[in-house]
């Protein structure tokens, strides 16, 4: 890490408050050195936020760096882990403080918000539980941001996308739809309306409360559609999903309500399921929740997802999102 | 993780051959989940390289792959730790189904490489020890390379840059300025004499046989006088190297020894520090090295990098490497 670099990466990192007492040896080393807690497992992924791919470009700095690490603990949530430690790998055009220290705050308020709702308190005490940021790197190049995190779930725990069974009740932790319509919003200039898509909300409580409870669970990162769709690929069942209980965020305009909340991208809500007979505990872990789950659909094991109007089956609208061509939807 | 990128990676991740026990779920989720062996710590770290500014534009794949993650295991060897966990984050302009076989090929050479050095076999029981590849994504951008890795080592005894104590010796692993030696013959179009270059060796079983050993150690990957430079500063100390004692890469013009030996970035020898009774040990140590290590100089009390020639203080040769303004040197 060059002199500036180093600089850069540690203001920024000094600004975040966190001080747990499992870094053995934060940045500015080669690496961090980390001490793992007895019992846990680790869960681990990196995402990378591109201007121009994954948001517009001239994007706010301060939302730029809650999207990115909101996006990135998302990941986390629907492992059903807490965030401890994360690297931040930055690219920027220029090195420019300003724009650093907005970018700070953004990355502070997504953790700080992530850890409210892990009833992680503003003290010391929950300083020691928050996310900790403990290495990067910066270059030069076109703005991206790239979080490594790790969190912990109990050995044994974790969530995935496999294990779905048929007759398990698929489940959405709140309406869809508000990614892509706050992304059109802010293609029309309407900052206020573009909320849902600057300052996503990961659901690390929500993840946090399924270990134990949910079959399997996966983001809705790229539309329910398609999430879903891995779900059932991963856990070799099917599907049916009624279009009238997918809950629809309130600023999707009605003519687009089915498309949107099903190929819309950019919700972060979790979509998981859950065994018939555990629905009374899930309505019981999700009473403390910000929003309450909606039961959307069945899993069944014939392959495929099939949505019903009406009782009848629908051709699913057509879209969704790829990296590598845009958005399609 | 659209369909088409998780093809591409989870092609990639099939192509390395890992198979350790302590990944419990691999790449295709929305995280890898992991378990830590008890009683070690663990060690991460982040590093981008980018296309035009850490390699150049037009760099075969196969070293790309090698050399990205080569530069990575690196950080890890200068802390003292075995790679055991790696994410991968590539921006691509285009899909390229060739481009990326090949770049795997370099990412399996440079893990293989270690792998060995470090005694892992290629049988069974070696797949299980070596890096696994548990993750990563790919997004359509200009062509940068962003490994995490994370290595262990038994609590406690990770190297760092501080540490190092007046009257401790100064060494390096092997000899200076073939990284920057091989830089420029790239640029001549000599690809063979490139090698140091394109395929850095990073010094894994080095810097494991140093763990006890050395009091401070750093990785040589922005020049030697700028590497150590860092390693005083976090020490709290300065030093003094001996210009006609510091090992100079064969590659190296005569005429630009010193400033390449000193300044020239892409080396990957560690520079490390040994208080002088335990220089024996040392020597023990290193007997099964691919190179003798070097003593080169000594850790004084007084702050600042002092160049003695013939017994007496010259200037340091001006230059350096700054990612954020190029190869200066």
């Amino acid at each position: 890490m060059s002199e500036g670099e180093f600089t850069l990466i540690a203001r920024l990192v000094e600004a975040m408050p966190c001080r747990r007492e499992d870094v053995v040896l934060g940045p500015g080393d080669d690496a961090a050195v980390l001490r793992p807690p007895a019992g846990m497992d680790l869960v681990q992924t990196v995402d990378t936020c591109l201007e121009g791919v994954h948001f517009p470009v001239g994007m706010a700095a301060e939302d730029v760096g809650w999207r990115s690490l909101a996006v990135n603990l998302s990941d986390l949530a629907a492992m059903g882990a807490e965030p401890a430690w994360g690297l931040l790998s930055l690219a920027l055009p220029e090195p420019d403080q300003r724009w650093l220290e907005a970018f700070t705050r953004g990355v502070r308020g997504a953790a700080g918000e992530a850890a409210m709702a892990l009833g992680f308190d503003q003290g010391t005490a929950g300083e020691r539980r928050a996310l900790a940021l403990v290495g990067g790197d910066m270059v030069r190049g076109p703005l991206a941001v790239s979080f490594t995190l790790t969190g912990f779930v109990p050995r044994g725990t974790a969530l995935s996308r496999a294990g779905a069974s048929p007759g398990d009740e698929i489940w959405v932790t709140g309406p869809l739809g508000g990614g892509a319509a706050g992304l059109a919003a802010l293609r029309r200039g309407d900052v206020a309306g573009a909320e849902p898509f600057l300052r996503p909300r990961a659901r690390v409580a929500e993840g946090r409360a399924l270990r134990g409870l949910a079959s399997a669970a996966i983001d809705v990162s790229d539309g329910l559609a398609q999430d879903l769709g891995h779900l059932l690929d991963a856990s070799g069942v099917g599907a049916v999903v009624t279009a009238e209980a997918v809950p629809v965020h309130p600023s999707v305009p009605s003519s687009q309500a089915v498309s949107m909340a099903l190929n819309g991208g950019d919700d972060y809500q979790l979509c998981f399921t859950v065994p018939a007979a555990r629905r009374a505990a899930l309505q019981a872990a999700a009473a403390g929740w910000a929003e309450p789950p909606v039961h959307i659909g069945v899993i069944r094991a014939q392959p495929g997802l099939e949505l019903r109007r009406g009782g009848r089956a629908v051709p699913l609208p057509e879209g969704g999102w790829d990296h590598f061509k845009g958005q399609s939807a």
